[in-house]
């Protein structure tokens, strides 16, 4: 079995896909067909709409032209030639005239079918018998992504040397679409939008709410343990800050737009840092002081187009994990390296096992994007480097992608269904102290410029809890979870016992919920498992009468009998050491 | 001794001193010299600046003038003889020509001292006599308050009927000065502001940011308790949310200015209820969930006039301990008691026991300026003046000053110098469910609009801890101080010693600090007392080999011996209750 050029592969079969509908329907404008990841698709202008439920009756037409073992064979037709033979093809005529203006037109044959094409195929249909490809949906997608041109239908196909790949790949997919963390979001009542506060501004919910205090106490405490001091600072400032920091004009196509007030022309911050830098400034600092690390939960408001927003992913408001460590350049490695500790620290006490780091650097061919001397650059290079050896933490390295003002390194973790989140991003800077004109005084009595260190371990709320909801498929452990615990009684008899058992509980700290409804146990059982609640607690005569607890862990359809004081004891213990299980 | 017209003594007053400024200096034009409270000033145009030394000289000079016995006398010129009189005094010319365009001017003769004046005078200059007046400061003010027009050199005068009147004000007055939230906010390192940033906008320190952070804290725990859930949203929202609410056009002037992206129109958020609407209307709500208690520490942006910015009271950038409740009818007045009575709950574990409560109703004379029905204005007013009654705090009723859509309810607290801060401004409202849509479906199966109770009973940060400082002069109570213990080892001998009891009382939660700078001891001890340090813990061989602590406490010069354990059960003991001492 020939399977060394997937690409191949894929691309021809987006062929056999086009000839399989236009045996089908009438009247079918070609688009393109192209390969992408893991498969093909091709684009068609049809009056027919194809349902979904069609796509196993085409798939049957492929398979039926792959056993007619049909070669594909390459063409050179004259321009003229190919512009008569595809004039009933408007689109394919517009790409020939886009795409050929003078010379030969390639065109492949398979059987019947002509497509103009610039290549990679396999040599004949018999190379697919045994490859293991599937047409998984149809969607609309604008000729040439303009959405002023017809919207065609789109198929998309999967195809993989074998049906085990294939298999495993669905299930990835399933698995995916079942942690999706939009759908998460929504069924457990974590976070929403609306229309009227505007795209990329998220709403969160009481739920989503918890979540974020949790995650964010449980930062600030761990903070303070590494020595960081907290500040806080405003969401907008004047034109001059952002211009100081160079983000005017640098990054002004992600800010959002001035708001022109009496005294001045202001901004919504898109970053913390400046505020921070004022914040050194607003003192004399002496090296004793050093190193300082500034940390604050900050708010920040980024411009990304409509298309690229998603979900919680890509928005335009984010709450950061933020903090700049001022120090000298002798600290600077060492507190670098204590960063990506930080993280490690994090991520183990979050399970997240899989993930790497990659310094991007200035890309050599736009050296006009970027400021700062190529010394500075140098220096924050090695720097970065030294730290990233030192770690332990495997690293890549990127050519391109540095920040304006000097290299970075972005925390990659990977979700359990394989895709790869940028986390956080991080930096050893040489550049702002110089343009903020930030100094401390050593102990020679020179004044010396700091070195700046950003970092945001979690990066923001917004991310960092929609990589979370995927990564545990909404299941949180007992500590993150929005409510922690369901008491049920199973009848009104049970209600002053169920409420008593609620309000210890509360009182112990716990986010407890007592449901007192006139639903049907099961009903009230299902629901919380619904919400993936940790602990669900059923409490009838048995319990009242032994003044225990029936306990149904998540995932588990046994119940266990506590006393109330030993399975305080258990969850409390569960919470504080932030247990994953 | 006649003291029935304060008004028309301190009135007389600033003639007099007028005279005497004319007597004692060369060249000088005279602005006005109205009455203010507890005195009176007059502004004058001359070359030489008046130092605040000179004021005793001229205060002299005005009690000689007195003991001349002059009458004050009404004369009415035409405009004629007053402008030729005047003549060499421009501003009383400018005067004359703005507010005697025809008829008689009125002038006040007192000895050769002639003066432009719309009268208030006591008969004879002996009736000062026995009156307490000082004149207090001199400062500089634009001539008709137009930064366009000559600065004038202002001398202000306080005058009371009696010496004990004008000494208590003084005290009050240097008290106010002590506790000055601006001073106190530097000395302790609290906040600072940026030219950077922009006017009214607070950098919040690390110091100010723990006494924000054990607010917040203390905040989010009590009002779980007492019901509320709590949500996050964005710091801007599409025009659409503000024009529903109708603070578009109505508030305008008090917004940021708009920001205009791709999709829409987009301000700053002055207030957090629109959002908070949104949430509540993110799903199908039922009469089981009411009362729906939504809160949130909301940022909010409105735009003050530089002019009116002050310290930490009057910003642009604030942080609400915002809440709203959405209840049915019946609900309602109760949750605005429970409403009141939070404030008693806070006030009373603040320490604050000057307060009272303000209902603003609509203006009669500008019924344009407010939106809703008769009916609505009625019902609201007739609901919160019960909850009021209900409560037993003491209330007045302001017939001018409600919110556009409402009637208000504005807490008052009163500082230990007497000043009244507006503290949290409260409303029951049935105007804004019907403006969003906002619905529940009712036990009879009818989609009913809830009422909805705004309320924020710590205020904004900003201006609840610059009252807080004033409060306490910046003592804070040790739950609330940014720094409560200060270590000092008496020599470096005894660092590590010093070093283990830091790291024990931090690890049991205290916000703790150990000065090993080689400073001498006596030097430490009265920085940290600067700082207002609820505690000084000093170590040296006698506490080492007894494996005790030396304790003073703040204002006490005295050393208390204590064991570690034990002194940590104290403090731990205090905090855990909130103790104001």
């Amino acid at each position: 079995m020939k399977v060394k050029n997937l690409n191949n592969i894929r691309h021809s079969l987006s062929h056999i896909l086009a000839m399989a509908v236009l045996d089908l329907y009438k009247n079918v404008k070609l688009g393109i067909g192209p390969v992408i990841k893991n498969g093909f698709y091709y684009d068609f202008d049809l009056k027919a709409s194809i349902k979904e439920e069609e796509l196993p009756k085409i798939e049957g037409r492929m398979r039926e032209i792959i056993g007619q073992e049909l070669d594909f064979e390459r063409k050179l037709w004259s321009r003229k030639k190919a512009l008569a033979y595809f004039k009933n093809q408007p689109y394919k005529v517009e790409l020939i005239q886009d795409k050929v203006k003078t010379g030969k037109v390639q065109v492949y044959k398979t059987g019947e079918f002509y497509d103009f094409c610039k290549g990679g195929h396999i040599e004949n249909t018999r190379d697919l018998k045994n490859i293991a490809f599937k047409l998984i949906n149809v969607a609309g997608a604008y000729w040439k992504g303009d959405e002023n041109r017809p919207m065609l239908q789109r198929i998309y196909g999967i195809a993989f040397a074998t049906e085990l790949e294939l298999r495993q790949y669905l299930k990835i997919q399933q698995e995916a679409q079942k942690r999706d963390h939009r759908k998460i979001g929504v069924d457990l009542g974590l976070f929403t939008f609306s229309e009227d506060v505007g795209s990329g501004l998220v709403l969160w919910l009481p739920r989503g709410t918890v979540i974020r205090q949790v995650l964010e106490n449980w930062v600030i405490e761990t903070e303070a343990k590494w020595g960081y001091v907290r500040v806080s600072t405003p969401h907008v400032g004047k034109e001059i800050l952002f211009k100081t920091s160079g983000h005017l004009p640098y990054y002004k196509d992600s800010m959002y737009p001035r708001m022109k007030l009496d005294d001045a022309v202001y901004y919504l911050k898109a970053m913390n840092c400046p505020m921070h830098h004022l914040i050194f400034k607003s003192k004399l600092r002496s090296y004793k002081e050093l190193p300082l690390r500034i940390a604050e939960y900050g708010d920040v408001y980024r411009y990304e187009k409509s298309g690229e927003l998603f979900g919680l992913m890509r928005v335009r408001g984010m709450r950061m994990n933020d903090a700049h460590i001022y120090c000298t350049e002798e600290q600077a490695i060492e507190e670098f390296v204590n960063v990506i500790k930080l993280h490690q620290y994090y991520y183990d006490i979050l399970g997240i096992k899989d993930y790497y780091m990659e310094m991007s650097l200035r890309d050599p061919k736009k050296k006009t994007k970027y400021l700062g001397s190529e010394k500075m650059w140098q220096k924050a290079k090695l720097f970065m480097h030294k730290a990233m050896e030192k770690s332990n933490v495997p690293y890549k390295i990127v050519p391109e992608g540095a920040a304006f003002y000097g290299p970075k390194i972005d925390f990659q973790i990977k979700s359990v269904t394989g895709r790869v989140f940028t986390a956080s991003t991080n930096q050893i800077d040489f550049f702002m102290a110089e343009r903020f004109g930030l100094e401390y005084v050593d102990k020679d009595g020179l004044r010396k410029r700091p070195v700046i260190i950003h970092r945001a371990p979690l990066g923001t709320h917004e991310r960092f809890i929609g990589f979370l909801i995927e990564h545990f498929a909404g299941n949180f452990p007992v500590w993150l979870s929005p409510v922690q615990v369901l008491v049920i009684p199973i009848s009104a008899r049970h209600f002053i016992y169920a409420e008593n058992i609620t309000r210890l509980m509360r009182e112990s700290g716990l986010r407890v919920e007592c449901n007192q409804s006139d639903e049907p146990l099961g009903k009230k059982i299902r629901s919380a498992e619904l919400l993936k609640i940790p602990y669900i607690v059923v409490v009838g005569a048995k319990e009242e009468v032994s003044n225990t607890l029936s306990v149904r862990e998540r995932h588990s359809k046994e119940l266990h009998q506590y006393r109330i004081d030993q399975f305080l004891e258990l969850i409390t213990f569960k919470i504080k050491t932030r247990a994953l299980n």
